[in-house]
């Protein structure tokens, strides 16, 4: 009997976890939660594959995982039971049989991610754990133009909290800025990210935001590949993992 | 000096409060918190008067309030040090000094409130404490016929959990549902409210839509003025007090 590839949607509230990796010595990971309650109803040791990790207290909104398994349950019956048996705070939104070659990490071509600023004068009573209250006037025009410096195909290292031997360049396609009546929404697609790159993208557009610092260091910053020159990490609450992209 | 009137917008998230009002042996109440915070900055023993009281787990999106003070602080100060003294589940959006003859209570002409309906197959993530989740096919179309029989000046002693000798008249204006891809909205406009009605309306609706109940049935409801005949009060986590009217 051959292995069946299932391919998982998933959303969750990251406010409680460690983030989305397994964890040997902790409960609280994304991963774990979900591969507890797979390997309870198939009666096999599921691991899954996620599209890549979140950090502790990121939300994910468009996650995607795949794993193999030898139950014939139906899709809808594995969706069900998932929901039926997670925390509420994760839920699947979709479950799919997908070709054998399906990786969830290796195909991935491209992800979105969004970091929400609440920039009302009184705190976000109903979305508290999903939005930085940033309440201090930001010239949002400044921080559209600073985005347009960061969008290509670039060396980021300045951008990530992590030094590795391996590539730093990542290809941005795009950065959007929205502006709603309660918030500021940063979506940020790219090829791939570097440990912490959104939230050190954020901080920096924030501080450009303020007067803090410049447009024209910028490209200063990413010349430098120093961590030490870009700005603040913004907080993980405000983000989530948007979308992942598959051909 | 005489005393100003000061107006206070309030949106609050329900969850860990006991509802609205006051009480003597509880620290747990909205009323509470914010009566708290406004002695503490005027040194004087502020009463504030809400439009009307909230239960326990319903929240507040459009609660108005108003109190009296000689305090000469201006609003732009009043806001900004109640949203920085208030729990972070309770926020003011707006403070405006007002004629010594507006009141909160006596002067609403009418109010509306909504209750939200999760209808996805999967539990609501990011809105859990904020929505009913009913995880059953809804004839909405039956649901929006009987709602319209509950329209208009009647007696709804059946639609509340409280006898009293007073009058159980009341004057609904308008019932709404709004369909949302992930959602049933129903929006409830009346004069005024008996205690649970709106709850009890809408668990008498989710029972039209199951087909428990039939839709002619709510004839009966009403003449029977007997809380007995009505359908099952709907979740306290669903409901938010959504507007204040007034002349």
């Amino acid at each position: 009997m051959n292995k069946r590839n299932i391919r998982l949607d998933i959303i969750y509230d990251g406010t409680k976890y460690l983030g989305w990796q397994r964890l040997q010595n902790s409960d609280k990971t994304i991963q774990g939660k979900i591969e507890q309650v797979l390997s309870r109803m198939t009666n096999e040791e599921i691991e899954i594959i996620g599209s890549g990790r979140t950090d502790a207290g990121v939300h994910g909104r468009g996650q995607v995982a795949n794993f193999y398994t030898f139950s014939q349950k139906s899709v809808e019956n594995i969706k069900e039971y998932l929901n039926q048996y997670l925390p509420k705070d994760i839920a699947i939104t979709e479950v799919t049989e997908v070709g054998e070659r399906f990786h969830s990490r290796y195909n991935v071509t491209k992800k979105t991610y969004l970091y929400r600023i609440w920039t009302k004068d009184f705190p976000p009573v109903f979305e508290d754990p999903y939005t930085y209250w940033y309440n201090k006037p930001l010239d949002i025009e400044k921080m559209k133009e600073a985005s347009l410096l960061l969008v290509g195909k670039k060396d980021y290292q300045s951008f990530s909290n992590k030094k590795t031997k391996k590539s730093t360049v990542r290809d941005i396609k795009d950065i959007t800025i929205e502006i709603t009546d309660d918030e500021l929404k940063i979506y940020i697609t790219a090829d791939g990210f570097l440990y912490n790159m959104v939230r050190i993208i954020v901080g920096t557009l924030i501080e450009v935001g303020e007067g803090k610092t410049k447009i024209q260091s910028i490209k200063d910053m990413l010349e430098a590949k120093e961590r030490a020159n870009a700005g603040e990490r913004a907080p993980a609450k405000g983000l989530s993992l948007y979308k992942v992209y598959y051909d």
